[in-house]
């Protein structure tokens, strides 16, 4: 399971799938695009969705459960909704197998359904079917509804956490009285989503609108959080949508106002999902595997003892207690690792690959010096400290590793984006990766272009539109300055 | 919202439905046999999800997720299992909606899938077929994972949080070197469930082993929590599976033990489900509405002023301040509703349908005699209390409300749990309601007769089998001493 992984150098995608399986985060599943989250990856889900469930109820939010099945129809009622999800769903259409002569089960004719029904691949239209049901007055407005769930969107190419079949996420669905108060909502969620991410997850981030061929299809307005993967490519990392009216209105959505006018509702819709550890393997991972920032982490800090006998364990143990249980009282996780068997150096790549930020090492000599070595897993940093400074050390390390992660990886992403305005320099630097902020024309043709020509998209329209530039494709004045990468 | 509901003496079922809407528990979804279960009624999931959770990591499971779809053909690898579920599944057929001529959308037929997919009844197969990948040696055991997800079981009757298409649950699955360490394993479980159902949702329980013709299709032997509704039906409220090695030879699962010997490995999975919101509806929920065991309450006290100005209003808010304040620092869940130009009657009610265990009454002329009014949901006594006694008494009243809550629904079971040896007064006590504690002779096929016959079932052969007992059925030795029912 420790063996070593692909150098991301030589092979970055087959780095990226190896980090997931010696960490065993993932594995793929007996249905192609499906994946399996194992526990150690599940673990870390658990840890990331748990921060944002506790910033959307802070702001109000509740969580709730729609269905699963969504009826065929529903799909039709927003015109761009069913363009951008007919072609890859999963369609249920019978409800009981039935044994062939030769035993071998086939769906039974007679239980075909009438109206087949969609696994939902998002869930707009049945929960913008039940808004209409409960909200009548403006005293039901705002309706602050998030839900976490498994969605399904047909892959056929499947790569593990950025593009499965079946995904984790949340998604959050919100019904105003008023626009103003709709946009209002979709940048609050913005700037959740960007707190999380950067916070406690280290990863810095590029934020903005989408142009109108990148954005949801049902939204009136996109905004994105975009990261800068480890071989300069972007992933988008989570999207907050304006709605507008659109499935107000297909779904016929009304409230009386407090002026006793009918009114359609403004509302918005938002996700974040387990692509979110793609992210995190990519901008943090190296070729000893994951490294995990503190704040997610499932383990922070781990204790290998070195040891020859039980008696030796024994003694290291009482050594260390102190440790364990300052940690456990300041609910920072840490495990004594005191698996037989396993020698000392195993467990050290063990948890390398797993990406443990802090490894205690003590052996016997330590005890008479009454020190412990700790090394760090995100600068391999090794020291040695005493033992009764110990638990504060540990401690300082944690938040400078979290910080560390975090300015690595912005480092990194400021020295790997560029400003452009030659359409010639523009696509070398796609070409040799990273991203490109220059000057739009705002043509959705000038972006097809580039697009077909270099691969890369516009993944934001920053809000900051403050400099005066030319289009890099036409030279004409640029309505935008944009943000273009190649992404995942 | 706050009308009242149907009489349960009237008309149980629909007194049953009547609370679900009413209290906003939960909905009826478009898709016949789906559910929505709103943010109120998911929010008791939620406190019921992170007790078991909880209680999971304690004894050493970690959560996992593994995909909605299996392949067809995994179901039929266990021959039980396959009878089971193959006759109430969702089989999913195509990947792509096309559009007819008319515009309407159809299963694109290019899209048919090789293999149907099957959306999960249950999670066995698919763990299993990923288990054969990760167990190879002793050192892998055992391994101990759950995961929460939504499962489908084609319904045609619906009956919300009893029996829908999808539900939501947890399922745990595992895998142990020896038989003694599975059937301890499945036996722990049930201790869980037995303690979370008891002494955190207040409802006592029947527990015991399953009869052959009752159990989990796959397993060796299966135990389950049984509660009596208020209805004196039964419902089971959980299983928890010794699967032996059914699945494990199904599936090709074995591992290298410390004698070099190549074995099969020993299984359990056991659950339960949002069907436990069902059992606490119907165990504590009068004609006003749901009644609440505070432990799981999402609003365990609630603070209801009354007032005529703004000004009144403020003075009120500083007065309970100090309680609010309290209750926060505790974590005791204490909402203060202000929400505006709703009379303090319609409050009252909305919160009794809820089920809210406290509610604070406080007008302005209890501030110069420095009381408030305290009324309990579970007997509907009030009481006047010095505001400078009031936080002791609130948490000594919800602590109370616990404990009386479930010696009432203690009591009502025993009031309505007979012994028979008399197969006429058995029938009396059947279609009069109630459970029926009498011998078995242990064959299927009296079983099977007395089924007919009165509607019963045998919900469980208890633990306790000291009592020498007559067949009720055909009066010769029971072989057991068992449980009858009609059930949900």
């Amino acid at each position: 399971m420790s063996k070593s992984v692909t150098p991301k150098s030589k092979d970055y995608s087959k780095w990226y799938t190896d980090v997931i399986t010696k960490a065993e985060l993932a594995d793929y599943g007996p249905v192609k695009g499906t994946m399996i989250i194992r526990p150690y990856g599940f673990k870390i889900w658990e840890n990331i969705k748990n921060i944002f469930d506790l910033e959307f109820k802070k702001t109000g939010h509740t969580n709730a459960y729609f269905p699963l099945f969504i009826p065929k129809s529903f799909l039709n009622k927003e015109a761009e909704h069913v363009e951008g999800f007919a072609k890859e769903c999963a369609i249920v259409t019978h409800s009981r197998l039935t044994a062939d002569d030769d035993g071998s089960l086939t769906p039974d004719p007679n239980s075909k359904l009438e109206e087949e029904v969609i696994v939902r691949p998002t869930s707009e239209t049945i929960i913008w079917s039940m808004y209409k049901k409960w909200i009548k007055s403006h005293r039901d407005l705002p309706l602050l509804i998030n839900q976490w769930a498994n969605v399904v969107r047909w892959e056929m190419r499947t790569r593990l956490f950025l593009r499965t079949s079946e995904f984790l996420w949340q998604e959050g669905h919100t019904a105003h009285a008023t626009e103003k108060e709709a946009i209002d909502e979709t940048h609050k969620i913005l700037n959740i989503y960007q707190n999380v991410v950067e916070n406690f997850m280290g990863i810095p981030l590029t934020v903005g609108r989408k142009s109108d061929s990148e954005k949801f299809a049902g939204a009136v307005e996109t905004f994105s959080i975009e990261a800068m993967m480890g071989d300069k490519k972007a992933l988008q990392a989570g999207t907050s949508h304006y709605l507008g009216q659109n499935f107000s209105k297909a779904f016929d959505v009304k409230f009386q106002d407090s002026d006793n006018k009918e009114k359609h509702v403004y509302a918005t819709s938002w996700g974040v999902s387990t692509r979110l550890i793609g992210a995190l393997i990519m901008v943090h991972g190296d070729d000893k595997g994951l490294r995990l920032p503190p704040k997610i982490a499932p383990i922070q800090i781990v204790i290998v003892p070195i040891y020859k006998s039980d008696n030796d364990l024994e003694i290291i143990t009482e050594y260390v207690s102190p440790i364990v249980n300052y940690m456990k009282q300041n609910n920072i996780s840490c495990y004594f690792d005191t698996r037989d068997k396993l020698s000392p150096g195993f467990k050290f790549n063990e948890w390398e690959m797993k990406g443990v930020p802090l490894r205690i090492e003590v052996g016997m000599r330590d005890l008479n010096s009454k020190i412990l070595t700790i090394a760090r897993r995100d600068n391999n940093e090794k020291s040695t400290v005493k033992i009764d400074d110990a638990n504060k050390l540990l401690v300082n390390n944690l938040n400078d590793i979290q910080k560390c992660l975090y300015n690595e990886a912005l480092n990194f992403k400021n020295q790997n984006t560029f400003q452009a305005d030659d359409y010639n320099e523009f696509k070398k630097i796609i070409s040799d990766g990273g991203f490109v902020e220059c000057g739009w024309d705002g043509n959705e043709e000038t972006e097809t272009k580039i697009k077909s020509e270099t691969n890369a998209t516009i993944r934001c329209i920053p809000f900051n539109q403050e400099k005066k530039l030319k289009c890099i494709y036409t030279q004409n004045p640029a309505k935008y300055t944009v943000v273009f990468a190649k992404a995942y």
